[in-house]
């Protein structure tokens, strides 16, 4: 699994009266991507927080705006890892047109293991970090 | 205090690709008024929950869309005490156009007094229920 | 097809630091499940807008909040017709956790078909209103 | 006017169950800001659109996530122009605690001018070129 698939839905709710997805609303996509990323390679993240302890949170986000999505566009968002570190990992993101695969939106996020009690960072635990690929 | 108004912007994000303010987003404008509400009365939610222990969770809404908000728009959200209980309270609100105060939206919404801990209902505390204005 | 089921998974997105899905997220799945129900009659609602010249807007909300819904969860939201007139449909909407088939949140949701141009009530289009089922 | 500072409240809709602001959120705020300083230089962005035909649109976003901001913060949201172009505005935002100014979040924004039609890129119109300042 070097590339993860998640499909998206434009509703009401995601675009504006610009009449296109508000822009905000691209980092909800990618996060779904990453959240199901997560759940196909086994890892439910409520688990990971009462069982471990531990959340990801983003560190920093870079999105480039290619063409706009519009209200009822089905959308492929793609997750994959182009940097794995012990305490860190580098996700890489693509939303295209379902239908022609024309590329809308890319996007690099960088999320960080935290300790859920104090919020500092803490090494992913060995157990995730075996099956997650490396990047490249 | 029996009337509170609290003015909103109508930004980008709040509206969707029909050229109005989306649906669900004015339930955010009738409770930023709430909690603007409560501020006013001398009482921050955080402090709230931090030392008291309690939140106020919504148990029923109702809403009446009248007239669209678009883009831009300054509009005025009200919050009245309509009914006053031991262990909930019943809002009043109107979000009216700022320019000439014509009626947008109505909303009736019933807010419950939790234990954070246990998610269950319980009495507003004595120093709140006390400053609270009785509905009518 | 008198009850449509639509999934929906509880995302970061959803939730707020009560730890539970915020208020007024439960109107957004709502509306995934009637613009998917009406999807699945064979109406697209851009083509709706664009060839037909109509929408449907949210004239009345009423919402019960039973129990919260929360991070991760897998729910059930189902749409079905309530009351059909010849302007406007009032749908019924169920929130269930997709486990053991709790009710966490109801609605009934009045749409009103209105002229995208003028925003003004209209019919509803004889070709849509023959395959929507009758209410009760 | 080199920065501009627009004062955002924290509420629970802009938060997670993470305890914290999420992190799509950021960028609303930071759009708040661009809309109001744009409003501080005389220009209201329906006007921009009904009378000039142009609206703004993000091309490229870049966020750093310091330190989170929670429920009921009071916040500072800068913007101020680090380059402007012909037909595009590169903005740099931050994000501050209101009491003790602690960076919470920066960003950096490239905004171009878009026809409103047809969402091509345009110049920016003249009358407003001459009120920006110029970036560093």
């Amino acid at each position: 699994m070097t590339e993860f698939i998640w499909p998206v839905r434009v509703y009401y709710e995601d675009t504006d009266s610009g009449g296109v997805v508000y822009y905000a609303n691209y980092l909800k996509f990618m996060e779904r991507a990453r959240t199901e990323w997560l759940r196909a390679l086994g890892f439910e993240q409520d688990d990971l927080l009462n069982e471990l302890g531990i959340l990801f949170a983003v560190r920093r986000a870079e999105i480039d705006y290619l063409r706009p999505a519009r209200f009822n566009d089905a959308l492929h968002v793609t997750a994959s890892i182009k940097n794995k570190g012990k305490a860190s990992l580098l996700f890489q993101h693509e939303i295209r047109a379902a239908g022609d695969g024309q590329l809308l939106c890319r996007g690099q996020i960088r999320v960080a293991c935290l300790d859920a009690a104090g919020f500092r960072p803490t090494s992913i635990p060995e157990q995730i970090l075996t099956v997650i690929p490396d990047g490249g």
